[in-house]
């Protein structure tokens, strides 16, 4: 078989003739059917930008988690969380998690630090080049903002960190970017700082604008230990009782269970020493708009708790890498926008109001699912509402 | 601000009644208008086992990247790839390197294993019961496997394996799953397994049904090296004219840019010496119902080239922890079964084609983006499609 | 300047005369004087084998720490520990924190398991021929195993570990050497092994002898979650009244500061969550004739331990790779033999028995490293007896 | 069986008296001889600051390597390279790789950066006020600065970098240091930083004096990214036919068995993607009086190859964390000192000229063995040499 080419129409690739184009191509070459792909109410006007060979939409069911209460500095009150999930105990599990939280007076967020990256490796004939280019480097922090500003109005160029080996210097041009998440807007400004450099350096050079320090869409140490995004904390006390009544285990069980899964998740080495971040993350991320592949980054996370002389239990989580928006990429979207809006995050200023939303959720979430290991009623919980599907 | 709890009606949670109760306490609560939402055409029947408070759907626009032409042993010929994403550009960088791989005569596929598990963890007074429980276990295999496979009919326990610290034994218990991707049916599985464990061994032991040894919705080393869901490989040689022609780059610098970028990698501390295969993977995830947390460990990716002393580029990935399914969990909702039958994947006996399908699409999609990076023309196409979105 | 070639005698280079032809060519060209090198009483008919262009010796100072208080299965009562170490302090803490343990009771020891590897890589036309070659290699490890053993007499090839990516099946083959460490044993079998295999299997392959999956030398995940030489726990629980009195800490804060440790051992990425293993193995390798750069990985440590609700403190050290010898190798050195038999281990059988006796070490410097910390008493510590050297 | 403890003098600890009981206590005790532990021509005067209970010495034997040709900005010339080791094979593998590396014109060194580190944990009530914290101790650098200096004349503190997660501050104090290795130097600086900011901050605050981010004796990604002690380059381009000739194998064979190797460093998850710079690190750090256990941090490796156009094989190892001092610990003792005067390393300014040897020396070893597993050499070496030692 060889398939003729995917219909497009560069005069006018998101017109209904040209979406029908594809979608006839579609199933007559596959013999599948689009009938509900093809049925959504977005407008095609916000499409340029967020997708290429536009055929239809994927209906992701969405239900509410909540209400989540947040003793936040962005984000305070009580939020209804929408999720977009297919996987059956998730919502119920976050708001069983919820409601813990909010009967122990809420969860308190605080936004740590905030950055975008991109991360240009330069190379050179030896080590001894590349160390004397990291020392003209550092002399020209200025002039380098200034050409990597020259392409964006929003960004600004925080620092440069460097990281040497062989004859290569890796680096990572960091940024502050506003409402956006910043991947394009970061990768733009340091390419023409990369430029500026070529230019005015007086040896030769070469460099490469991505060299995996940044890591997108890719999980790793140095974003954790760095920030990607934002890095965010969520925190409780939770008092003993409370939790016994609520979850059906004691703190300290609860406690001890968290301790062995910290050692088997060191011996497993894993970016998370929690549950299941990825699963709220990735449902908030579906919802309002996110870029979804962010998640493999986004859901590391550092978990620390602590038992407390008098059973209450101490519990956080750290995000060391969490990727948002409430400005660009897919939040303009119809229904992403819609959820946004259901948090009061939509547009500008509402981004570490989001984030300070997700951490909460993710530790409502962790409690959630913690509790139900300890007291086993995890795989019963997947029997009832998630029908235990395989 | 106090909000009342979301309506719920135990009787019958997926009426139209039920949901536009919830809708309308969203809206009431929040001020946010649901019209986007609330718009789709999935039908209620399918939610039970999905989600829960359901309130509307997430539209995520479409794309068909294509035609990718697989060599593989369950998936053989031509593919169209639906691609869900908000992020501007990328069905159009998938599409250019499955042009460029059609092109090179295809992508070979291999499936090298498929295992899901679940991972107790049983603990001890000490060090030393923790061994000799080890030994008693490994004696004991047939029995646990006929306790385990009492609670389904597709999955069979195919061995456990175990790794001791302190006076814990933390296992892994390995499954096929068929075409599930079995998590839940791992869990109750192990859950009736650790059962019979208990109530066997003549010593004391606690078990705690997860210590991290799978880590579920988590990247890991031991998920990488030891499979989790599919390990999948997709390979190709490609002529260094035709590269060079395609792409605008030879095949030399391409290749060294990926040694610089591995450099990165290691040094950063990635689980991942690719580029982007998250993206990719997201995209066909949500298109086709798959659970889309597991993203933080499906795109966990080995990448493998050479350059050949004609020129010529042989690439390659391994997915060592794809999890997805073609039964089950999102897989029958009413979009995601289109997608799914759009590759020829839906239901009994698709898993390993579909397996084969995103392998092959995440190759294409290195490709793509490690050329365009060398190429400098990277920040240009996002300007083009992306509208170099912020 | 241009130096001559190190003198070499091919048919007699341990002979006095060959050695003093060395000392005078090293006096000669670099002007320093190698008085108290050329100080030894070790006989040279015990070099061959252990040294190649000898000179003499470096004569490093042997403390003595203990009594140790050990309850293991191969290492039973108490021993005086040997350790050679110029770091000041290093002796005096270790004592210290023996003490402490055999005033708890003493120390129990397990080992766990018990292998050493070699660690080839096949390679391949493709994937799918890597893939269908473990399918061949899973159904002859008798004729290999056979293979292999004609090489050894002490070795026994225990399995063959498989771990595929790309064209490539990587390999892990685990014997028991007996009382040596047995990398040299491990080295010639599998070379034995590989060439077998490629005499017999009926398809092109090409293997090389080590594909970093033993990690010699190097610390690595592998070796810490499958045991490289002895996998070995220490543990003891210890009454808080004792702590407070010897180590002027309270249990509790002990306990949290080790806590604090752990997530900066987490956030820091290190191949082990205790203090300083590797300052008391080092010591015992040097008096002990082991393979000091064996102190790489033999250091990987995973520790464990938990608060009581009494208040006393359990608390355990798990050496998953330490690696040790009892026969061949430095340990039939004159000063090495002697202090292998101040601790009744030199020579036949006694192998497990110094594994113990190291893990229990090791056990004791992290209690009487980690209580100074606490207590503040660390910095006073090095300064009266480190003399706080720079 | 019960010990008395191990004879002390508190008056006179390293008189011949003292030393004497030590050693009979050790005989009677044991029925061990410690004969040629007793025979050694170190002065007991050198003692005080190196060991505790002091009873003797071990005799390492030391080979000569070389000569080795270094290009660097500290080391020029050739050297002669003390090994003090028990691994036979090893000082005829590292020569071959000098003579390798000569013949192609040396090897070029480069020191990329040089600091040593203390990193206390400042802890809090919350998030907030960690983050809070961070805010006044990035405005108080010069009066911090201040306070640690008071304790050393030779220690400099360079930056103090900040690592945030829950309610703590990880931090690293980064000092220069001399030519001291600076552990101790570290310690107690930053316990006066410390002081000085617990008396200073406004608010509460609980600081313990390491948080696990220096890593001390232990490997970490951190200490690999940011450099602990020297931060060292090695590299070389050797001729096609020169390594055909004297290593009996083609480098493009070379190469491809090291990209083999390096995925499998990859997968085993190694902090090294090297072969054994252990063996030569440790073997000059016992020759010359290092910290021995630093090995287990020194060790780290990060090595990049290139396969030139013309067949020539670029090599380098960068060494991100060597521990090396030519002043303080052990390197005043007297055949230790020797080694360094043999290197023209012995004191004041000699520290990064030592850290340029050994990297030179690491990268030869890494040829040398590199190619001995290619060239299928390896096991006949250690049959000859290391007489196949077990």
């Amino acid at each position: 078989m060889t398939l003729p080419k995917i219909p497009r129409d560069p005069a006018d690739d998101y017109s209904a003739a040209a979406i029908a184009a594809r979608r006839e191509y579609a199933e007559e070459q596959t013999g599948a059917r689009l009938e509900h792909v093809s049925s959504y109410s977005l407008g095609p006007g916000t499409l340029p930008g967020n997708i290429e060979n536009f055929v239809g939409v994927a209906q992701v069911p969405i239900g509410l988690a909540g209400p989540l209460l947040v003793d936040g500095e962005h984000a305070r009150g009580e939020f209804v969380v929408p999720m977009a999930t297919t996987e059956g105990t998730l919502v119920a599990s976050y708001s069983r998690g919820m409601k813990l939280c909010r009967a122990a007076g809420g969860i308190t967020t605080t936004v740590l630090d905030d950055r975008m990256q991109r991360a240009p490796v330069f190379s050179f004939a030896s080590a001894r080049e590349a160390r004397d280019f990291k020392v003209w480097l550092d002399g020209r922090f200025d002039e380098i903002a200034a050409a990597a500003q020259t392409t964006t109005s929003t960004g600004r160029l925080l620092d440069i960190q460097t990281f040497a080996a062989s004859k290569h210097l890796y680096t990572r041009f960091n940024y502050s970017t506003g409402d956006a998440a910043g991947q394009n807007l970061t990768g733009k400004a340091t390419f023409a700082a990369c430029a500026w450099i070529k230019q005015h350096y007086p040896g030769e050079l070469h460099f490469l604008l991505e060299g995996q320090f940044a890591t997108d869409k890719k999980t790793s140490v140095v974003n954790m230990l760095h920030t990607r995004g934002k890095r965010v904390v969520a925190e409780i006390t939770l008092p003993a009782a409370l939790v016994e009544e609520q979850m059906h285990v004691s703190t300290d069980k609860l406690y001890a269970a968290r301790m062995k899964g910290q050692l088997g998740s060191i011996m497993s080495v894993t970016n998370n020493n929690g549950n299941h971040s990825a699963n709220g993350i990735t449902a908030v991320f579906i919802a309002t708009g996110q870029d979804v592949a962010n998640v493999a980054e986004s859901s590391a996370l550092y978990g620390f708790s602590e038992l407390l002389p008098n059973g209450d239990l101490y519990a956080s989580v750290t995000l060391p890498s969490l990727i948002v928006a409430t400005y660009g990429g897919g939040t303009g979207l119809a229904t992403q926008r819609e959820c946004l809006e259901l948090l009061g995050c939509y547009g500008s200023g509402g981004v570490l109001k989001l984030a300070e939303i997700i951490a909460a959720t993710v530790l409502a979430g962790e409690l959630s699912l913690g509790s139900a290991v300890v007291a086993e009623e995890w795989v019963q919980a997947h029997d009832d509402l998630g029908r235990n599907r395989p």
